[in-house]
């Protein structure tokens, strides 16, 4: 697939921006001199109506995506609020976000939440809050799309393949990936695609969300308030991610490698059309390097 | 090494914990029912003197040490701060830490940051607090004792090599790996670390600190915090974690594979005593799956 998969992508990792990774001079095992590819890591304070909510860390891209989306899966921003503003100073680091009408972040700020692994971030108020009246679509979720997606996603140049030290999460519908984001915090890449789903009015009831980190908690509650009913990745589980999962009926894969992967909740809605053998042997064609974290 | 590795830690990971990982079944992409070990995800909620402080994922071993580094790597516990008592109650899921005198987390509550990558956490007032005159010691770091370090640990049985989705930190003294914490979050791993040495009166002089995740800023904060001044990972560098080690004087070491790695920061403290034929040999009998993430 190579250059023509990346070209498929609504907004794929663009490894070339130089504001994005830093040269770095070091030494080696040996003593010689290296110069290696090292990703920036940037803070980001976000304020909504000129209150000041969290600084996050991140690499720096899509900082109103950001914004949008972290508020949004915090909470802090009601589905259907309208939002009248959203300014990214480069300078001072930071993006204010206005409302028109009254934001609950008040309350929300009391209560915090240091969300674990590679997921991890910060949950204000009561991080199962949204859950319980959700119900995810009844969407199929294909095995042959999978496949697409994880080898489509593996060949697409990448902050990671250049520079390693981070994390992507990618926004797909069917075998098609949509939007492929990375972030030094993997909440970060998922909050990324939760502003541009907002901002672009779409909807996750037929789409996939792909991870290359684990399935915490944080991973499953996000997806779950994204509308997305699939989640993929990768790595291994948590389990109170799996039993989010199950409780909200989310469909959530792991371990996902070549051909192979486990699935923990919501089986209903895979249905196995892949053939296995040309799987395998486009698997053995293009590897990527793997592991269990 | 095995078992003898493992015997000459003070505490090793215990993957037989029944406690820590539990039996979930699924299916497989065939559709066969799968039954893999997957590991625990606990909220514990953080009081000091009586205020209600964060809530942290955690996967539930040693609460208390996890409380009492968690504190202190906020800068909420002074050193030298007389601890009077430290409560954990599992039903509860609750640690209450208590001192005798006046602590100053009122003032860090305020501002939060959200850092970045499997590091990520929150970080309560500024991130930059106690790096300013901080000093570390000149100790040498011999390349003989990173690779047996290594060894050691990649052989050591625990709950990565049992359920995977996890991370681990390990505090060592030259080529011995003194404690092993593992934890959904790395920055639990670390903090639980930290609140072993505090407990026990350790000083960060003469150790190094070897971790599984990436070298973001978070970890060279928390290490240099903790008066380590070597800090050793298989995982790559974000380009603020090196800035910072630069600032402070740490060894930083990332990208540590077999007898290669990549040394961006306080190279002075390396000593090339390493027999790199030898080293190699020993990496080609025991090899633990690499990733760049």
């Amino acid at each position: 697939m190579g250059r023509e998969g990346a070209g498929r992508f609504l907004i794929a990792p663009d490894p070339g921006d130089a504001r994005l990774t830093r040269a770095v001079k070091g030494v080696d095992e040996a003593g010689a001199s290296a110069e290696i590819s090292v990703v920036e890591e940037r803070p980001l304070t976000i304020f909504l109506n000129g209150q000041e909510i969290v600084t996050v860390m991140t690499i720096g891209d899509y900082p109103e995506y950001l914004a949008l989306g972290f508020l949004r899966n915090q909470g802090m921003l009601q589905p259907g609020e309208r939002i009248s503003g959203v300014d990214f100073d480069a300078e001072l680091e930071t993006v204010v976000l206005r409302t028109d009408g009254e934001t609950s972040y008040e309350e929300k700020l009391k209560k915090k939440t240091r969300t674990s692994g590679c997921a991890v971030g910060t949950v204000f108020g009561d991080v199962m809050e949204g859950l319980e009246d959700l119900t995810l679509p009844d969407a199929e979720l294909r095995t042959s799309w999978l496949y697409s997606l994880a080898q489509a996603i593996n060949r697409t140049p990448s902050l990671y393949l250049s520079a390693g030290a981070i994390h992507g999460t990618v926004l797909c519908e069917a075998d098609r990936a949509l939007v492929y984001m990375e972030d030094v915090g993997r909440h970060n890449a998922v909050d990324k695609i939760a502003g541009w789903m907002l901002s672009n009015e779409v909807s996750g009831n037929d789409k996939i969300l792909y991870t290359t980190g684990r399935l915490t908690s944080e991973m499953v509650i996000k997806c779950s308030l994204m509308g997305i009913p699939a989640l993929v990745s990768r790595s291994g589980f948590t389990a109170w991610g799996v039993e989010i999962a199950r409780e909200v009926g989310l469909t959530l894969i792991g371990r996902m490698r070549g051909h192979r992967f486990v699935c923990l909740s919501g089986e209903r809605r895979l249905v196995r059309d892949a053939e296995p053998a040309h799987v395998m042997s486009e698997e053995r064609r293009h590897q990527r390097k793997g592991s269990r974290r």
